[in-house]
Parts: structure tokens; C-alpha cells; sequence
């Protein structure tokens, strides 16, 4: 078997982690970590799980990713992740340097809406890959939620 | 001997925290939060020694505040930290709906200048305690990197 090793390839090892997360319970977001088609670091959201608000799926996914390559840089690095990062992870990721950020759904509800974030100048970034996918559940997590 | 627990007290255990990190050979940054004038959290700058760029001091006593109070939010705590927070820091305040912000030292050439934060609703921000002291802590230090 050939794999592609394109976007759709990582958000969907992105959202295998967010399913992961929505079956503890959370807010259903995860990301991957990749490079050189490699995938470095995988995490999912655990604020509820280890009642920490600043448990996002990317925050950890930057620890571990640093711990794996023995850089507190992400040059190179591509991040993978479900949802639009919210400030506290774009603040992360500007810090990171990382090279590219591919999000899935836009946060449309957020209270960050009209935010201006500020994006490392060697980083890229890029929404709505397999969007579909990413707002059904986090749709469907929140419905759940609501009822 | 009576101790007036003021904003000048909490910040000096701040800057204890930060002279911590300065031993390390870190960007001496140091953050106590306090509940009903108790110390619960104290932490400082580890970004070198653990090669994570999210090691920041409000974030590890954020992460140590909610896990000493049980509690994901941090409502009626006050943060004193030696530095003005960054957006990531600040994003991680948001989510925290912490009571209060006290920063000792503005950061007057941080490349977020002219960036427009969101603070909580539920929090209040206030600059320039003691600022003598952690001004010339900083510079010493940034000086001395140079040379």
C-alpha cells in the first residue's frame, strides 16, 4: 500500500486523537506534529481530564514535540489540528517558530471572533482541511452538551 | 512582627521566583498566584531548562493554582507576576478567569507592542509594582547575554 502523505493523511491522525478526547469527555480537539512526513507528536484536549485550562490539544502537542527533537524551536514542523487555534496556542505557536499550522474548522462561535493574532513571520497557515469531518463532532459534542 | 500582605509583599515573592530562574541561566521571570493572601502557586521561567517554549512562569503557576485549588478556573486569585504577560500567557489568563493581573516590568520591546489582548470580563490588569526592581533585573540580564 502507498500512503499520501498529504494534508488529509495528517488531519485525520488529528482527528483520531480528537475522537480519543471526545471519549473522555472533552471538548473534541487534537492534533499531530509532523516532520519530514513524520509524525513527532500526537495530543488531544485534557482540560477536563487534568483540570488545566492550558491542557489544549496544541500546547501539549509543542512539549512534546520539543521534547522529541531536543528544540524549544519547531522549525520545519508542521501542526496539524481540528480546530482554529485559539490566542493562548497561537501565542505558543508564534514562540515555537514552527513552520506551518493547517487547521480544520473555523471556531465560529469563539469569543476570540475579530481577534488580530500575530503569526511568526516564519510561519505559514492554512483552514479547512476535512472540514466536514471536524464540525460534525465538534457539532455533535456540543448538541450533546446542550441536552 | 505584622506582615502587610499588599501588592508590594506578593511581588517580592515574584521576584524571589524570577532570581530563581536568573540562577538558571533563565529570562528571569518569576509569578506567585494568591488566594485570600495565601501563596498557592509560585513558579518561575523554564523554557531553557526544559527546552519548552510554553514554560513560561504564568503558565506553570497557572497549571499548579488549578491543581492545588482542584479547580479548572482560578476566580478570586490574584496573579503577580514580574513581567507583562504575553499574548500566550494571556490567553491562558483568559481561560482561567482569574480575578486579577499585577505585572511588575512593562515589556517595552516585546514584538507584540500595539497587540490588543482580550482580558476576561471577570479580570481586572494593573502595571508597575516595584517596577525599579524587576526593570534592572531584566536589563542585567539581557546585557549580559550580549556581552
Amino acid at each position: 500500500m502507498i500512503l499520501n502523505y498529504d494534508s488529509n493523511y495528517f488531519m485525520q491522525k488529528a482527528i483520531d486523537e480528537a475522537k480519543l478526547g471526545l471519549n473522555k469527555g472533552e471538548v473534541p480537539v487534537g492534533a499531530v506534529i509532523v516532520i519530514d512526513n513524520k509524525i513527532i507528536a500526537r495530543a488531544h484536549n485534557l482540560t477536563e481530564t487534568l483540570c488545566d485550562i492550558t491542557a489544549h490539544a496544541e500546547i501539549l502537542a509543542i512539549t512534546a514535540a520539543s521534547n522529541f527533537l531536543g528544540s524549544k524551536y519547531l522549525h520545519d514542523c508542521t501542526l496539524y489540528v481540528t480546530l482554529e487555534p485559539c490566542p493562548m496556542c497561537l501565542g505558543a505557536l508564534y514562540w515555537s517558530q514552527i513552520s506551518k499550522i493547517v487547521y480544520s474548522a473555523k471556531d465560529k462561535k469563539s469569543e476570540f471572533n475579530g481577534f488580530q493574532p500575530k503569526i511568526h513571520p516564519k510561519t505559514t497557515i492554512e483552514g479547512g482541511v476535512l472540514v466536514n469531518q471536524t464540525e460534525i463532532m465538534l457539532k455533535e459534542f456540543f448538541k450533546s452538551k446542550r441536552s
